[in-house]
């Protein structure tokens, strides 16, 4: 069987494990993480199985393993690991009979709950029901709690249980080996180093036990990187025991511990896990849930109705992942590609933030959106660095990024190639660039959206600037052609090494060029002292002029006689072969069990949306006739071998009119963490794929677009949905649009100011609420 | 059931596991693990389990983590992991169903194997015999043999096999993510590099199947820290598959490669390969037990005729780990205490060697204690450096010694106290300073017994003066007494720390100091040109006098009235309470659950053989009676909570004519690693232990002891034992002892010289044969 990922009919805030599978342990570890944006923690199960992966992340603590590796997301000492003895067998649900197991994670509350009987080898039976959470409420902690009933027989039990220091990055130690204390004989404590970065990280535990404590014997051990607690004790037969486990997490790199001492840190950790405890583990999870709703479920809330109950769960699905993983709470840190939920991409940020998901926070937690667009003006400074190495100036900003000042950190060196047993050089960092002008679109679709003058001032506007300044210097002058030229680049699609004139990479260019233009000509008539500041600061005087004359004269691919506009200067003379068979693959990636890169750079084979890309998210520079040219064209070429691919050929079906098929597209891009395939979330969710069920319903189905500062809701829902209810944030002003199959409703909730908007061509202004007929 | 190092009958060189238990992974790992002193490898599984410890080791490649952690040997990627997927099921003994399961240790091959029929959960029946040995013919090589046949039914078969790179000593990793080669399409390469010592690691390996090319798919795969194939193949009913596999280790420290660069040793590891994989295993196997014939069984074999089987056992077990450990390649190394089977400490070499396993190679593998004592001469330079730094002059031994130039590399700092929550200090490195005259001990036992003039000329002379120069700079001088003290110090029985004149610590001060003298004054007289290059060296004309003006007056712990040797100067006042239950604990170290080290610092506890060692050492000091008084004192109070205690009492009591006594101390210490103990082995065997396996039968039973360079043989055999026959070279002569009820038979089988020794008393002299009656 080859799917389990159940959806109880009765509610859309569960995701269930309906029976144990250890084959499948990094399918849910990823789903089922949990988080608050300051860290996440894959849902590994208590006990310990092979091939699982404990990870627990903390936003932003990143470190170097040597000079060969890049900077990546440490994993920490472990604080969930518990191992339980029922007689003499441990507990391993590979071993004895299971039954009424179900594994939960409640979407609304975060709480990730597991209840099973268990029959030991030895014959016992006894029943086991874990919950954990990491609180919402309170950033630095987590509670775990575990009930332990006798059935049917007296047991004797042994627990286990404390901070596992021995965790790595499959192999790389980040952390030097940590101080161990014990405070009053109940708290453990561990402060670790990072090697390189030399972050300390304090955790802190500590164990309650619902029987009296003349029931209960202990031991503290301290081992290798480790500090736990043995506890035995008997059980009679029809006793419940309960474990409270609630545990804090501190590091030095929290904006409240900075100048602080090691010292102080540490007694932060201990003083506020005393009150943590005080609490108890159902008060403080109640606390946890209620932010939950605060700060997440309460806002701009979206409901489905549909006749595939799938729908809404994907979107709740979407949104608790996308808080768990965005660290909502400092500025100087952003999202990584598997978010906190896994090793994969050691934890680095891509232009994933900006296109898929920066949208959903702009358009509906504009204060979150704007701290991650703040992470890259804090990353200004890395950027000129890169543009400096490269040869170019301005601000290039980094193909990945990690801390602030890190500058790139992509991996230079991947894998050895098959064939010469060379090690493959990663060419991203170098040359995969339209990342620039995507940090760039971000910053424009966020105070288009928002309105959020104070940023544009401060930041918005230099950002702009300084990355229309790189890509003016990075332009190359074609002697033949009379034109500029970006040669040497991957674009989006990068099955495509080294080509010249990518269509997205010069437009987006273009783009970023001319917004500068705009900016500078705007500013410097009605802004003249903020203008003054940054012209000083940017030398605006000396490249305005620069721009004007290049911009022009930058090549842009025009569609062609068959209004197809080429991927890049030799995609079109490539070789075509079928891909159908390769595209239906579970697992992405099998074309190069056959193909090696440079094959596949030779065939017109697409990894993901690239010029469809550019299409979607510039579509008023396209005619309807060029836009479906191209989707026939590409589409079919297109493996859709990265998470990023699904939600944009959605997007744009619903822009194009094809609903169903827009459809299709949705429901198999929702199926990227949560559907049939077990393994392929096994390094994390796909932050960007989360986002993109957010944009595939408020974009694609929703009609949402802000085009050149001008709100369109243009809402089309397929055929499965009766409803669809959602709000957005335009300018302060809370827009509730409520579609059916005839009409849209669209209700100022807050009615900060009237709010123009065009559906289907016309042009509406509303205060309160207007009803726009769609049949 | 806890019981299960079963001893077939039938031979005496097997150890074998009869059934599989997952909760014994580690005892087997240690007792089972192969090597040849080049490189060591625990008895891990191919397939993986929980709680396994997969570690190989290759003697005195160093590394330190990070500043706060002292350098050891570094657990390298592994290659013997084997997946093996059955149809859906991957290979468990904890799953399905296991019949005629056995795994045996070969000593005398050194082959480790394992077979067993598996029903597999999905019910496919298939019957496995694996099969392995690190050669002893070819330091670098390892091969593997695996058998797979379907029984019954045809099966689908998926293996998974190549390099891991992800291990790591409990936590900490050592090495840099390794380069990654394949060559040909088949053999695979990974080049890993220690973080801090900067060893280059060569790892290469190669498989070989025994079906077609065509009826095997395989792809590579290169992941972080690791490089494998897949395959994939089908058997039909009653087929039968042979997979080898054949890898081997290069470093960079390896002498053969010094001035090499990274190429040359890649290209050798590769062409070694190549040669090795054309012999085949089965080739490869029976060479590398020809070498255990020729290196290890044929030289000074011992046969035991007992009515208790395990003695003759025990014997083999120790012989075979001694080898397994001891890098008699390369005299920059020496032995760790848990020698190359485990983490436990962490590779280091202790007094262990000199006073436990270097008299079994002095007497019967000379030239390979003469590279034990060579370690020791290239480690002056470090021992003048401890001797600097704590303000003395000469050169003090470190205690934990490591890579040649390391100087001292005993931790520090050890796990936190639990009341206080502070770390303890790790006081050896400091004060237990008797570890200086240990060294000079082996040297004057080896030189006595072998007569090696050419090594005492160039070394041995040296190491003795200079380690007397130490102990006299260290004496202090007490005004009140007009004697000089040791103090501060810890003796062999770790149970004390800062105490003053030890017994054993000042006794063997005195001896090395007393020994100087003599060599001062013989080579001034017989060997002038010696004497003025060693004078000039170690400026001997300057303390000399120096020596001859202390040692008469450094204190000696004398008997007192009841005869009692004071172990130190306050042992004899401190309190004394009941021990028998902790000593009949099979836990060591279960007195700490109760009590502190500071507890027991004020208690008459001793941890191993203090008092008692100094008697066993130096017996000709002490009289009957004062042996007598200090056993019946001693002994009682002795928790024997380190494996080198049982030995040195069971020689001592045997010495004492306590033969049964002796015997039954014998049997608990060859116990130590074989005996139902399942979990005190788990961080490797203990190396002290089994070279008192063999002092115990040939110094204990076998009676031999030189005393100021005169051969004594007093053999007593205990009651279950009919004939014992055991050879030592002495002075190159290969003497061969049969001992029986009623007579020693001494044979000189070379005849290099005639041999003078004692037996009870009475002196013969032996060219070729003596019949002396014990009657």
């Amino acid at each position: 069987m080859n799917s389990s990922v159940r959806l109880p009919e009765e509610t859309s805030w569960i995701i269930e494990e309906s029976f144990f599978n250890p084959e499948w342990l990094g399918k849910y570890e990823s789903i089922m993480c949990l988080g608050n944006g300051y860290m996440g923690q894959r849902g590994t199960t208590e006990e310990n199985y092979l091939n699982e992966v404990r990870n627990t992340f903390v936003a932003g603590t990143f470190n170097k393993f040597d000079e060969q590796e890049v900077t990546e997301l440490p994993n920490l000492p472990d604080l969930i690991q518990m191992k339980i003895k029922v007689d003499q067998d441990w507990l391993d649900l590979t071993q004895g009979k299971i039954s009424d197991y179900t594994r939960r994670l409640n979407l609304k509350t975060g709480e990730l709950s597991r209840s099973f009987n268990w029959r030991t080898p030895g014959g016992k039976v006894v029943s086991f029901q874990f919950s954990r959470f990491i609180s919402m409420d309170q950033r630095h902690l987590m509670g775990q709690k575990v009930i332990i009933k006798a059935l049917g027989n007296p047991i004797d039990l042994e627990l286990v249980s404390g901070i596992d220091g021995q965790q790595t990055n499959s192999g790389s130690q980040h952390f030097s080996e940590g101080e161990k204390h014990l405070f009053e004989g109940r708290f453990m404590q561990m402060t670790s180093e990072t090697t390189q970065s030399a972050i300390d990280v304090v955790q802190t535990t500590v164990h309650h036990f619902s029987v009296a404590s003349d029931q209960l014997k202990s031991r503290i051990e301290m081992r290798r990187r480790q500090i736990y607690n043995k506890y035995w004790l008997s059980l009679e037969e029809g006793q419940e025991l309960t474990i409270e486990k609630v545990s804090t997490i501190h590091t030095s790199r929290d904006l409240e511990h900075e100048g602080q001492g090691l010292k102080a840190i540490e007694a932060k950790g201990l003083s506020e896990l005393k009150e943590a405890e005080e609490k108890g583990f159902d008060r403080l999870l109640a606390e946890s849930a209620e932010a939950w709703n605060r700060k997440v479920w309460r806002i701009a809330p979206i409901t489905i109705t549909s006749s595939n109950h799938q729908d809404q769960v994907a979107l709740n699905f979407a949104k608790y992942h996308l808080h768990v993983m965005t660290p909502a709470h400092d500025n100087r840190m952003n999202i990584g590609a598997k978010g906190l939920s896994g090793e994969g991409y050691k934890g680095h940020t891509f232009w994933d933030t900006e296109i898929f998901m920066l949208p959903y926070f702009t358009y509906t937690h504009p204060e979150i959106a704007r701290g991650l667009l703040e992470f890259r003006y804090h990353g200004l400074q890395g950027a000129h660095r890169k543009a400096e190495e490269n040869g170019y100036e301005g601000a290039q900003f980094p193909w990945e990024s990690a801390w602030i000042e890190d500058g790139e950190t992509t991996p230079v060196w991947g894998a050895a190639d098959i064939v010469t047993g060379k090690a493959t050089k990663i060419w991203s960092g170098f040359i995969e660039q339209h990342i620039t002008s995507d940090v760039a679109y971000g910053v424009n679709q966020y105070v288009e959206a928002v309105g959020d003058q104070e940023f544009l001032e401060t930041k918005g506007y230099e950002i702009i600037l300084d990355t229309a300044k790189f890509w003016a210097s990075r332009l190359e002058w074609d002697e033949a052609t009379e034109t500029y030229h970006i040669n040497e680049v991957i674009g989006p699609d990068e099955y495509k090494e080294h080509v010249d004139n990518n269509a997205f990479t010069n437009y987006t260019a273009k783009w970023n060029i001319q917004k500068a233009i705009g900016i500078y000509e705007e500013l410097k008539k009605s802004k003249p002292v903020l203008f003054d500041f940054l012209s000083q600061k940017l030398a605006l005087e000396r490249v305005y002029p620069e721009w004007l004359a290049k911009v022009d004269k930058l090549v842009i691919p025009e569609p062609n006689q068959d209004l197809v506009i080429p991927q890049d200067d030799t995609y079109l003379s490539k070789k075509i072969i079928p891909l159908e068979s390769y595209k239906q693959d579970e697992q992405v990636g099998t074309l190069f069990h056959k193909y090696n890169l440079e094959q596949v750079n030779n065939m017109q084979i697409t990894k993901q949306a690239d010029v469809l890309l550019l299409i979607y998210l510039f579509e008023h520079l396209f005619s309807e006739e060029v836009k479906l040219a191209n989707w026939h064209y590409y589409e079919p070429k297109t493996m859709h071998d990265s998470s990023l691919s699904l939600s944009t050929h959605s997007a744009l079906a619903a822009d194009l009119g094809e609903i169903e098929l827009s459809y299709d597209l949705f429901k198999e891009a929702t199926n990227i963490d949560m559907g049939p395939a077990m393994t392929s979330s096994d390094e994390g969710i796909h932050a960007a794929s989360l986002g993109g069920i957010w944009l595939m319903t408020v974009f694609g189905f929703g009609g949402v677009r802000a085009l050149d500062g001008q709100l369109r809701i243009n809402p089309h829902l397929p055929k499965a949905w009766q409803e669809l209810r959602y709000s957005i944030f335009w300018h302060q002003n809370e827009l509730e649009m409520l579609v059916t199959t005839d009409e849209l409703i669209v209700t100022n909730k807050n009615q900060i100011s009237p709010v123009t908007f065009t559906t289907r061509g016309c042009e509406y202004t509303v205060l309160d609420s207007v009803i726009i007929s769609l049949s």
